[in-house]
């Protein structure tokens, strides 16, 4: 009853979105996601994996879709309380999604990994596709700057990413191996997918453990990366500026070369049609597509286009 | 402006109930409360100081008051969640009781100590008088019990104290200091009170702060303890058959026993009147009161009792 596997690098938002039109053209149980935690945070006590719960939220219907983040309806009453505290909740954390990360830290502190911690969420939750972080160790994306190095989040949220980003490094990597079933499921996998991440962020903290970079370097099948710059410019969050002030195009152009030796094809935009000549020249193929991702059609059309150009025939 | 200074030692719910009597009675800045932290827990990673937060809950009139403990009309949003998760919230958390874990883990993370963090939420709060943990250092009550050593919490919220105590031990002891303030305060007062506390978790961990005990034996004024054990059995907790597993009388003379060198009177109650000469053969004046605190009355009443021991005269 299988189809083919597909595995997935993700990072927030618009891994979700895409990942939800994935998981609309192929069976979930034939979907594994390697997530980023690079932008792991310990707020408060709390240990929060925000891309891993952007996924979990999204793939299970709870996410707060106007944000992207968050659980839908939630309440502040904790960190509203803590206001009047007088303690700046920079993080914002709602109280339901305060309840995940109390579990995940209580079941860390007992010893569980991270990927154990995710998969019980998972299967509370009712997600069938299968959610891995990319590493139960450490890792932590640390962002360079004139002021010096300051955590990601900080840099993300609490200034706003407003710095200018001279560098990014992620502390830990060389120390951490990938999680249980990671290397398993890009070596058994149909096609691999880049989502529509941050290349420098979000995509990149997953190639720094050592292991997975080989993996998708030695990978049998076809990789295909989506790009989430469009026109210059990043549907979501720093990726532009990113892109830009570390000498990068700010163009799919700019990403195909951030993934040189990984990836077959790439799905850019209508808008980027005319850099299709230029991405080819490097011997990575072109597929040229809506990837807004407005709507669920819009997302499903999107993954269509990525799972086409990485030669997956979908059940229909 | 400012009348004779009183420092009260204080456990959680009782102590903080006959506090409110001493607030009735005396100027609030006044009173200096030396609060417990031998019951401090991290639960799904929020610091969590049960007594310091009791005392400062209901001396602030936030406190659940039908409970003892926990904020009035808090929601557990986030705990259900964490249910819903697979997690056993076994130790109870309301919203916006998170909330201020949540500041006080984050500020103690940034390397404030614990009475830096209990002054601000006093502040924030609008508590005049000044509570101050025993110790900024780490202390924890640890329960000797059949199945080995246990977590103060774990024996008392977790297994709901049913484990029969073979002996405490106060982790961490030898090595801690005094917070700022607590030496200076029991120097500087007029007058010194054990709230109705248990003796064996709520005080002892107090006095077992190296310099505490010292600065009580070598006292110049009066120190006056209130019984927390009435006819037999202790109004609230375990303290009634850890009295007795640990050899002690379950009766005011045995809380008396406990205190030997310590304190100059103690407050019985009517129940235990019989029990007055043999406690001042022990060369401890006794004063018998009504020791139940059932209303705002009692609590003043039991309070006006136990400043008159100590030769305390209140503003009227």
């Amino acid at each position: 009853m299988s189809g083919p596997r597909i595995v997935v690098l993700a990072g927030g938002v618009g891994a979700a979105r895409f990942l939800q039109g994935v998981l609309s053209l192929v069976a979930h149980t034939d979907v594994t996601v390697i997530g980023n935690v690079g932008d792991d945070v310990v707020f408060g006590g709390l240990h929060v994996s925000p891309d891993l719960d952007t996924v979990l939220y999204t793939l299970t219907d709870a996410i707060d879709e106007e944000r992207g983040w968050g659980v839908r309806d939630d309440t502040s009453r904790a960190l509203e309380r803590s206001r009047a505290l007088g303690f700046d909740p920079w993080f914002w954390l709602g109280d339901l999604d305060i309840g995940l990360h109390l579990a995940r830290t209580a079941w860390l502190a007992e010893g569980s990994t991270l990927s154990d911690v995710t998969s019980r969420f998972a299967q509370a939750m009712g997600l069938r596709a299968r959610l891995i972080p990319c590493t139960d160790d450490r890792l932590r994306t640390v962002i360079q700057t004139m002021d010096g190095e300051i955590d990601f989040q900080e840099y993300f949220v609490k200034r706003g990413h407003r710095d200018e980003v001279h560098g990014v490094r992620f502390d830990g990597a060389a120390g951490t191996s990938p999680a249980p079933g990671v290397l398993e499921a890009l070596q058994g996998a149909a096609a691999i997918l880049l989502a529509p991440s941050n290349p420098l962020i979000s995509i990149a903290p997953i190639l720094a453990v050592p292991g997975i970079r080989e993996a998708l370097e030695q990978r049998v099948v076809r990789c295909v990366a989506v790009s989430p710059i469009v026109a210059g410019a990043a549907l979501r969050g720093p990726a532009a500026d990113m892109l830009r002030s570390l000498g990068h195009d700010v163009s799919p152009l700019g990403v195909v070369d951030l993934y040189a030796g990984l990836i077959d094809a790439v799905v850019i935009d209508d808008a980027d049609a005319q850099l299709a000549a230029a991405i080819e020249a490097r011997g990575v193929s072109v597929v040229v597509a809506d990837t807004i991702m407005r709507s669920a059609e819009a997302r499903r059309n999107l993954a269509h286009a990525a799972l086409q150009a990485a030669g997956i025939a979908e059940r229909t």
